[in-house]
């Protein structure tokens, strides 16, 4: 398949947007994204998004907003792996233009949960989960991350507030990101002095919701080779692997296989190993997520995830930088569109664009999307030429 | 972009299958394409749906039916097109195959729609048209439809008994296909006696819902070269256009544009002009729509589909056959399945497999699949060689 690289790059910042509908805050990054490729028009539009037809009652998203921004007589298709939306959109469009059939895309990740009286976004996540087995029974999305996160504390020993240096550095990273939604430096204190949420899931371990988009512009890479002024970002890898939709259905809950074996493609398929990654925007909608996604990629031992943090070595500095922008802890997760935010970002540390949080000299970086309860993951890898 | 073929196919009876979830549905189309196929494992998993978020209450329909068929560790993700869905699915594993990143695919429609209490299944494909200006005006999507067919009839002078052809080659054909949901010959007599919906659309120019899937493998064509005992089926077109997602944005609400250019670059990449379709599958959701595709797609003049009707050209025997298995309107209407449907039967027709309804020597057979009120379309042409 021949190689493709991403020519531009466009996002919304995440917040409660009152004032503007679905298509519009889609709209924006989209054109955004263009406006920062230089180009006007596309050959086709691939749409992540998770909850429209729930929340918004719309289907057909891709067309929708193919049809605002004026890109009519053109492919426009949505795609949907829960909070994996978004990876999942960029892959089918690599899939696309790697092909040959088209020679460029527009891949925006979208979505709107915050103003949406009468619709209840907890009932609504809860689609990313076992309809007949597991939210049956009553249970949330955050209550089955809750499950997971006890169970490895009992497990490998770990308590609460050995999992506050993920959320610390999101939170400090974020408060350089203009499209952040937070911006609010936080200390170990605050972090364990926080609402409990699902024990022993506290409000400082859980992503915010958000109402956002982010969107990129694929073509083949060899039409931006004479691109001057700024590196040439390629997508080196891409992979995308299941598990089990259900926690309860795995052999072992605390180990994030899909993760591994897309990583492990995606290292192959890249041609690097993991101390070639300099930068890492991993799913941390959950501080247990990160912990399990920095194991299941081999940055640490089983088990081990929370020493990474506490040992600062997933800071900007550090030796695996993660959430460099805020990760979807600060930054915000609107859900279908978090997984194009994250390459986003991994592009803009690799075009050396950012600034206080800025990873020296990162050439390579990686990206990791999760649908569901690590039911769905999208791996990327990101090379700068 | 290297050439795919069609392996297997495999398809459940559209009915109220009560008895079945949705997963056990999608599950027995992937097992009988599996089986038809001769593989007993494929590299990745494609979904056409469109109402499980909202009947079902369930998301992230790729990993949940990869679980069910133990399909675990690979790439599984869903495509949503609104009515367009299964076309779609198979074009984002056309686009996966055809790139060289994985060898084989496995592309499933599947929908559950009538034992659904509590759900509004008029409210819940009314999502498939523009929910801020079309819906929110209360209008259902056979209002938008009725409004189309009424205008036409104006236009072009036509009166409804001129449709009764559509639905009475889709209701005779369907007679023979095991898998159609109405096996009921009809009538002028009885077209014209239905009961109204939306005037001017009665009972019998609308197609019926169902619970149903359908599914194909897809592989690289040089694998297949040596099969043996039946001829072997490539993708010899695929293209997906939109237009705007409401009708009452369109310049002219009678013309399907996005057919009109889907097919014509089907043609053009097929290398084939209308006079080499042996068969054509459209998207019979309603009677006006039988007309409309013929017209965009080069079958009729402008305003002159129904013509093609009343004059016997659309039976099997006919200059150009439609609907061969049944069509929507009597094979029935899993919305997100459909295109799936389309898909098998024209290969059906290829491999000379439908008996009663078989359109003899056919080589070359156009599957067009409709999201919402023409504002997706997706476009295949199959080849048999």
């Amino acid at each position: 398949m021949r190689k493709v690289a991403i020519l531009g790059i466009g996002q919304t910042k995440i917040d409660e947007q009152w004032d503007k509908s679905l298509r519009e805050i889609g709209g924006e990054a989209a054109f955004a994204a263009m406006q920062d490729a230089g180009v006007d028009k596309v050959d086709a539009l691939f749409v992540g998004n998770m909850l429209s037809p729930l929340i918004d009652g719309q289907n057909q998203l891709g067309t929708f907003l193919a049809d605002w921004i004026g890109l009519w007589n053109k492919e426009a298709v949505k795609i949907e792996a829960a909070c994996g939306s978004g990876a999942a959109a960029l892959r089918a469009g690599l899939m696309a233009v790697a092909s040959g059939d088209i020679e460029s895309a527009l891949v925006v990740g979208v979505e709107k949960m915050t103003d949406k009286a009468g619709h209840d976004i907890t009932a609504a996540l809860a689609s990313a989960a076992d309809a007949d087995y597991e939210v049956e029974q009553g249970v949330s999305f955050v209550g089955i991350n809750a499950l997971v996160m006890r169970r490895y504390m009992h497990e490998f020993g770990w308590k609460h507030s050995d999992f506050a240096p993920f959320s610390i550095n999101s939170h400090a990273n974020a408060i350089h990101n203009p499209f952040a939604r937070l911006h609010e430096k936080i200390t170990l204190d605050k972090f364990e002095k926080s609402s409990m949420v699902a024990t022993p899931i506290n409000l400082l371990d859980a992503s915010p919701i958000g109402d956002g988009a982010a969107a990129v512009v694929i073509v083949p890479a060899e039409k931006v080779a004479s691109l001057a002024g700024r590196p040439r970002v390629v997508i080196a890898a891409s992979a995308f692997s299941t598990d089990t939709l259900a926690v309860h259905s795995r052999k072992d809950p605390l180990f994030l296989s899909a993760a591994y074996e897309s990583a492990k493609r995606c290292y192959e398929m890249a041609g690097v190993g993991i101390k070639d990654i300099d930068v890492f925007e991993l799913h941390d909608a959950f501080s247990i997520m990160s912990a399990l996604s920095l194991e299941a990629c081999g940055f640490a031992d089983r088990g081990q995830g929370p020493r990474l943090g506490l040992d600062n070595a997933i800071t900007v500095k550090g030796q695996i930088p993660i959430c460099t922008r805020g990760g979807l802890k600060a930054r915000g997760h609107p859900v279908g569109a978090t997984g194009i935010y994250q390459i986003v970002e991994v592009v803009q540390q690799l075009r050396g664009e950012c600034g206080e949080t800025q990873v020296d000299g990162a050439k390579i970086g990686m990206a990791q999307n999760i649908g569901g309860s690590g039911a769905s993951i999208i791996t990327h890898i990101l090379k700068a030429d």
